[in-house]
């Protein structure tokens, strides 16, 4: 059932609630591809109903970011979401869910603010404000669908990391599922920004599996220094390559991996051209 | 029943809910009143069930202010919520809101900030980040007790207007009702507060409602121009006084009223030696 209306989605959620029905949330901005349609499967599997929603968050975008040209691509999402079993995908406008006339900034917004320590690193130095964008429109829609369970892809590690910080912080009554990262047969994470890439782009693009598999293959032989580790990224990028960071960082609070161990993520951003794509692996 | 844990208070809530039970929230930082009990009264009455928090929330206190010497009634305050009915009273330690040995800055934890345009004026500009104390400890209750309704004074009535300003943003699903202020024979406001003050203070402070209520005699004779107004203030002001702010604002977002209209509050913050007291009448 698509939904575009708050209140109505409240409605179904009260009537579930009341039935004693547990709630999954798949929060999307659309343009779904097999990544999330492991998330939803694994939604629709844990939980007595599924809601799925599918916005493209503006206050998530910095300035200059892809916000226009994301992909919208609602009709094949519907489709895919009521084959897969969806219950809800509830597609809101942006008025709907920042109503109309407002400047979306913090001056006339509430916002919910993950802390510095785990935004001003990796993702968060580059994109100012997106995972500010990204915690307030989660708890919007934790509070509007009020799921038992959430799920989000560890392709966006540093997001999955600062909600389940959100989570615990504010108490909230949700517990987070992971999911792993869906790749192609090729090494390449699933995303929706891979529409952007060329030919040319898409064969650049596998440097970033290839790189993580390789640190991850020489960490297993014994390799813990990271600075070592890192140094191995060079063979592996050409001239349309621009990487933006390879970092060491703990699974749980994001800190800088000194040595290496099970515990340690390794993330990745590099530009293909003009298109930015991120990675990670967990070294475990 | 005294409660002291997040968990059990949880497991409550969870009960209640599966009987469809309503749950009515007061936030307090305990020393109850008169003030306090009239909330609590609305929600015996309103709601199946209610929950009273006592808990002095240390990241509302700004440094320099009366987080140490705030007065700490926990017995009394227990005596008194189950003289009125009160199902829970749930008074949690600081670790078991914050964790423990966390510095409580927003390196390391998630703040819910409420919009500048209604945090930098009236207290918000002596207390800098009071309110983003505010709405992150009353955000974390929400989460906890998951209220049909929340009750908060008129006293505090920025503190009001933030708290529904933040419900709306975040789609909180709660109802906030505001409830009067109550006041002794004399005029003067009951605060927590007011126990700081001497009996020769005690006769000072009645100039915060005397101020406010000449001023509404006169807005009810026909004077409209808040300049105009503001000036009867000097009568009422001896040398034990110290005035922070007195200001005329819209009810519902706090702009600065350039005429005085049904929909105004006069907001004053006076000092009497060394305790700030605050005050507002609608002029309604």
């Amino acid at each position: 059932m698509l939904l575009h209306k708050i209140v109505e989605v409240r409605e179904k959620i009260n009537e579930w609630k009341k039935q004693g029905l547990t709630v999954g949330l798949v929060p999307t901005m659309g343009a779904l591809h097999n990544g999330h349609l492991s998330l939803i499967k694994k939604s629709v599997e844990k939980c007595d109903r599924t809601v799925v929603s599918v916005f493209i968050n503006p206050i998530q975008f910095c300035p200059g970011e892809d916000l226009d040209k994301y992909p919208r691509t609602l009709d094949a999402d519907e489709k895919l979401c009521n084959d897969a079993g969806v219950d809800i995908i509830f597609a809101p406008s942006p008025k709907e869910m920042y109503g109309e006339g407002h400047i979306l900034s913090n001056d006339f917004l509430t916002y919910v603010i993950p802390p510095f320590f785990y935004t001003n690193k990796l993702c968060g130095k580059s994109r100012v404000g997106h995972f500010d964008g990204v915690c307030t429109v989660v708890n919007k829609l934790f509070n509007i669908v009020q799921p038992d369970f959430a799920f989000f892809g560890e392709k966006d590690r540093q997001q999955l990391i600062i909600l389940k910080k959100m989570v615990k912080d504010l108490n909230i009554p949700v517990e987070i599922i992971p999911c792993p990262i869906v790749r192609e047969e090729s090494g390449l994470a699933l995303s929706s920004r891979n529409k952007y890439l060329s030919s040319k782009d898409r064969e650049d693009a596998l440097a970033l599996s290839k790189i993580l598999f390789n640190i991850k293959a020489c960490y297993k032989k014994g390799m813990k220094d990271p600075q070592i580790l890192a140094e191995t990224v060079y063979s592996f990028l050409n001239e349309n390559h621009s990487l933006e960071y390879l970092e060491f960082r703990d699974g749980d609070d994001l800190e800088e991996k000194k040595v290496a161990d099970d515990n340690t993520i390794v993330f990745i951003a590099l530009k293909i051209g003009d298109v930015r794509l991120i990675d990670n692996v967990s070294l475990k």
